[in-house]
């Protein structure tokens, strides 16, 4: 089933080609002022940048079908729909027996035969459209919590960011192109993108993502955890291939002295002085920052000669890809990482009856 | 709810230090005979191995309370059941007010004032032994499918081991107390083990696990893909701190060219020539070998002294923790990960409609 | 969650008065042909008839937006819309601090103070409607497994059908107003609908519903019996009162000598001499034809005055309630019986792994 | 798979006829005072009357293995165990290719070939022991809210209580073997079966279940409507026939002028004057008493000679049933009745945010 989250969940329609995309989000409360605005800023922060992005040009423009009522929300499942307008579907065919490497062409056809193709169909990143506007309505139900949601580039292909970050980097990024924290590593990472992108190649990269001001224990028990269940999500995201809590990967080379955070107060508060456990203790949240780590692989498409098989004629071939592609996605994917937590964080506070209004 | 799976369903139950812990395993096609010495094998792998484990010593015989007529499951959910009988409870009480850095205590009774909180209750390590027994049954049914599932620690403290792995070096790393692939980096993470406890300190490390012989398309659509069902689980397991499917972290930092693994053919078999995606394209398994990794932070548990809070006297106070502990988790986690990733792929391949018999 | 079925599963949104209503249907396999041709013929079956049924006019025309290439099912989720075209909200504030007897106006705004309730909102039978359509999607699923549902109106007020019936009779009912079984039956119930309706008020009456070919054995173990999935989704059927396997109420007065029903042979095929068990035996199919009935109260909107309470000035009043309304929902329910069971059953059949194509 | 409710989940496992019986219990709150004999007391509800039903003797002593703390429930999932101990397996095996009419015995075996047929495996009516177990920790959550649970049997037989009843003729109940209201109906009722037991036959009859003080608004949106997941659930019960909210059959042949149940206050309190809607409007509570009838068939196991069919010689056959039987299920399922009640009114409750604690 093409759903997500318990609580608050959000069931996908729509393919990359079809006239039309969309999802139902359910389970978010009555009487929450939808502010299209803010929706609108969102599904823009997912636009390629001109120059570092796809071509491919959508306004992608929010309808809401039910589930509001004269702006505010209703209590009853929002319909979320949005238009695709710029499609060219024609190159498509081919690669229903000549399968794109790096792409899901293979395990899609294989599994089914009936499989849309054109512009990769359901696996395409364009299904992260209604997404980042699901995601939208999920911020504003997470904000009168008061929790705070953002994301950057940490890096992209060789090109990383060496600083500690916080929220107030992750807003500051929404104004360059790479979605870096500030203007020399956007200059680098463009430049990095722009090469790559001119010898017919793509790039990887790094996306971080920050949540604060969630109460102590938000987190199901065995097996919800929340460090899990915004892995499942995040690999949902097309190109995700690792995840990492906190500073989880050198932790594994570390020691328990070293990496234990102890705990203190301040006040009546309990916090930890350092924060190598990226908020999460036990599946659960620890009241510190949420720090994760999501790595992209470089976009499959690149526009080299490649080796792939002709499912038809049973022999080795080369394929050379036309069409429009992000050489790098990374920066567009920051709005998309930026949503699907706050819908997961939402779910999870919902699920743990932690909604309060 | 502390259930996962949906087509193979794992239901657990029980605490630390509780008289029994358990688990309701559904789904399991009647007709599968049990063998109960290989389960056995098992839970054994699963035990701490002298001199770098704790000494807490559990026989984990595993019941079969139902599911089973004379040895052949008969298709009714399984009931499985494991006594706790070496247990010492009394030093756990002051956690409830003086949580561990680095453990679920202080997110537990937040949570849940009524947390048993002996022995960590049931964010225990211990809870993973019906998990084992549970991953042990639906080893079974996947190799009736032809399906093999191996792990092996890839790496503990700074002792990596830097060769590319088959599943025959998993089945041998079971030889050795680590779980390395091999007799010298065995000794070399042994003796990093020990030093660390002899510091009263301990250390992370990296499990990794390959699975073979899947057929294309083992995967759900949008969300729950191959890779990120893996990844939540895996976070299930204690102190699992990141997850890498492939070359994920290395493909962030490289250029698509590098990282598109060509298709090609031997006979009318599809393969990729490298294997950098790790077995894993558009959320689906492609035929190629799982690879995936596990990146463990130290054990919570070590007996310097640790600074903490007090949440009776709202002090901050020095905490040194007693009891029996693994100076590192990764050893033992390795048979964690097998099971977990043995349910995993038999339930994924049982929603996908991939189970024959 | 606005979601039904596991394998074949249907989330429902919009309301009465929103622009549009519709729904996602997930889980139809790719490569079926949509007929739509017939699924307008269903649609048309939902439609009042004239003369007994409420003058609102709609042309229910079914988009189908994702999900469908060419006129064949892709495996995509399947986005159903329908515009409301013919809405006049006016007269319904009211309801909202005087709530209609018989209706959900009191239990849908005690628990959310933002509901919709223009038209009932998502309680009104309007939202039946996405439900035929997605349940004639499944219909076409179902009948290449040759498996076929029909069904028909058994009773209205005190005019009841005394006759056995089979499938053709159900199709036979088609060509009459009543959905009754022939036109002396027809004539008697569209003679006291109108009767009632002359006189302001209006009439239950009871749908009987059959099922044929059905495999031997569909239907969970506990706790997802075939008969307890088929009741709860006909209970979701607004003015749904009463649920009936076979002969179940007369079953309740009568002796197992006389109910239970023998199995006999005809070549190698076994089946039962007497069906008052209605083909469910253990909670799951027997072979024989599924039997059921529903029972239906009158249309709670009547012309009638009545009495009820102002939650704004917590008075007893007296309420009139105008507007378009069907003096008995029942002939159109045969219908939305139809659908929700074509739905029910291809989702217990794809649960089982009796689907094959 | 074996599992029931969303919140308040139960995981059921075991066989008549196998070692032990039992169930997980998920979601109760921590800090619940378990009181051991009313549960003790609950579990001898469901026992058999001596001379009105089977004379099969278990103790049912209730074991809690887990999510208990000293009599305390700590919030962890409850696994609830029962040992099998009068057991006599020997005469089943015949009906692995003899089915017994009206039995589940066809369409079990059919389904799946390794079945425990012993005493009906999994369908047999032992399995609702765990159940009323269950359902003993359910009404204990309820309690603490203040609502109320009882059952009774409305009819056995050719017997039937024409009275309206109230919750505490549901308590007077308990003190009479049939569990009717008052001790000449008993009589009657006790008379009705033991002249079918006489002649080897069985009976059916009607329970009838009421819930008091719930708050208005419990029960879910499109589809899981409270007399859904009533009818549902109810239907696992084995020789459950047919459901009735309220009084539903009779509505269905009634008016809308006589069936709309006027609003009216007391103080600031909104019931209904009458109460033909049984507490349900729109699938969601009114605030008035929940009731609803559960019609049961006669036990299909019988010791008249039966015609059955030979699956083996693929002949027609007659068979004679032994071992040991209720001749009227009713008057047991009134405790199961009452137990699947409380843990679908508490999981209702607990989805729909009601529990306060």
């Amino acid at each position: 089933m093409n759903t997500v989250g318990n609580d608050i969940r959000i069931t996908l329609w729509g393919s990359s080609h079809g006239s039309h995309i969309g999802c139902v989000l359910e389970g978010v409360r009555g009487g929450l002022e939808l502010d299209t605005g803010r929706i609108a800023a969102e599904m823009s922060l997912r636009r390629p940048s001109p120059g570092i992005g796809t071509p491919r040009r959508e306004d992608d423009e929010v309808l809401f079908l039910s589930g509001v009522t004269e702006g505010i929300t209703n209590g009853d499942p929002i319909s979320i729909m949005i238009a695709n307008k710029d499609t060219r579907s024609k190159d498509y065919e081919q690669f229903r027996h000549r399968p794109r490497p790096g792409h899901a062409d293979l395990t899609a056809i294989i599994r089914n035969p009936n499989h849309d193709i054109r512009g990769g169909g359901m696996f395409s990143g364009r299904m992260t459209a209604p997404l980042v506007a699901a995601g939208a309505v999920c911020r504003l139900g997470l904000e009168e919590q008061g929790v705070d949601v953002g994301a950057f580039t940490r890096g992209i292909g060789d090109v990383s960011d060496p600083q500690q970050r916080v929220l107030d980097d992750c807003r500051d990024s929404r104004s360059f192109d790479s979605r870096a924290c500030n203007k020399e590593l956007d200059e680098r990472m463009v430049k990095a993108i722009m090469s790559a992108s001119s010898e017919g190649d793509s790039l990887g990269g790094v996306v971080e993502c920050q949540v604060e001001n969630l109460p102590i224990g938000v987190g199901e028990p065995w097996f919800d955890t929340l460090d899990g269940e915004l892995a499942k999500n995040m690999f949902s995201i097309p190109a995700m291939r690792a995840f990492e809590i906190g500073d989880g990967i050198l932790s594994s080379r570390s020691r328990g002295s070293v990496m234990n955070d102890p705990f203190s107060l301040t006040g009546n508060e309990v916090f930890t002085t350092t924060n190598h456990h990226g908020g999460v203790l036990g599946g659960r949240s620890s009241g510190m920052p949420l720090v994760f780590r999501c790595f992209f692989k470089p976009t499959p498409s690149i526009s080299k000669v490649q080796s792939t098989v002709d499912l038809e004629s049973m022999k080795n071939v080369q394929l050379k890809i036309e069409g429009r592609h992000d050489p790098c996605i990374v920066p567009r994917a920051v709005a998309v990482v930026e949503a699907m937590t706050c819908h997961c964080i939402y779910d999870m506070m919902s699920r743990g009856g932690f909604l309060e209004n």
